[in-house]
């Protein structure tokens, strides 16, 4: 069975538990604790020298790190059903989409990064709550903007079936609720958020839903 | 002709620039001026709601924003050379090396997050140099830890042939040196910079070879 070193709370490993649920592959996470400080263990630095949740280790033995890498993989060895287009456009605009939420915003405020202000620059509680809302704020207005305005979004960022773009859109969702970001910016996407929690894969692999 | 807004400094607009030097691609590219806020003109704005560059225009009206999305658009649209190897795992290293330096360390150093820093929590310009050379200074030790450890790690970071890996890399160093980070740490990173920065495609796509 697949295994995943994850985190409840992870917004990289949520995006890889949909892709899964959505490829029907069985799996199975282990918490890495990042609020225990456990990435930095040396058991788990062995395996991923960078710390980072998720590492997923297949069957086979293949071990993979980045979550977005981890989604085109499983896009390419188990293709149904798809989570890109079909079309070199379509799939440019998808994984735009997914890098707008996923690649831009996310690192910006990941613990590492809050971390880091607090100890260099005596970020304070309310200071470090302003800057992760003002980077999911900024996030939710672009994708707002583009989704809003872009002839291809349907019930979901692109046409009316799931793609990578709508599990970065997730996890973006689930992390501005947890941080309380204003998500009256983006009525589009809390349209789209609402279809796509209609299907299980995307409502069980919740943050909110998983065990602790 | 493909239209490039880009920017001669930007991480981003280099490592496409690369990628259509390699593919034997022509392009045109007008400058974005970022330091002179140019990003921000409606007109700019209506091509790009996000005001970030690259936005590559292609002959038959397709516009792509966001460098990685536009790098895997080429390697569908035009798969010679290819800028991916051909077995999924490698293809996954490939994205995660990439993603390493162009989705978890490039975005935290940004012009418009070092912005935010100084208005946000009054950062000096002495704190700005830290926080910049801080994130790049991780991400060489963290690609020097994979890369100098990893069997896959040939002449480039896969092998003997430039894959995307590179193109990221070679954004990371150019902004290393930039900032003054120190490289010392990336000895393995040091080798493969030599080795891709003697191909002409790397060598005059680099920041520091555009006209201003």
């Amino acid at each position: 069975m697949i295994e995943m070193h994850g985190f409840w709370r992870s917004s990289a490993a949520y995006r890889v538990r949909i892709a899964l649920n959505l490829k029907g592959l069985p799996f199975r996470e282990t918490f890495v604790d990042l609020d225990a400080g456990e990435q930095n263990r040396p058991d788990y630095r062995a395996i991923n020298p960078q710390g980072t949740v998720p590492t997923v280790l297949f069957e086979d033995g293949t071990r993979l790190t980045q979550s977005l890498a981890i989604l085109e993989y499983l896009e390419e060895t188990h293709p149904e059903p798809p989570l890109l287009p079909a079309d070199p456009a379509g799939r440019a605009r998808v994984r735009g989409i997914a890098g707008l939420f996923a690649t831009d915003h996310h690192p910006v405020i990941v613990p590492r990064v809050r971390r880091y202000l607090r100890a260099r620059f005596g970020v304070d509680p309310d200071g470090e709550g302003d800057w992760v809302r003002h980077w999911l704020e900024e996030g939710l207005r672009i994708g707002e903007a583009r989704l809003s305005a872009e002839p291809e979004t349907g019930r979901f960022c692109h046409g009316d079936t799931p793609t990578i773009a709508d599990l970065c859109l997730a996890s973006h969702m689930a992390a501005s609720r947890v941080f309380g970001a204003d998500l009256s910016v983006g009525p589009t996407l809390l349209a789209i958020e609402r279809n796509f929690l209609e299907l299980d894969a995307f409502d069980s692999a919740q943050p909110s839903k998983q065990k602790r």
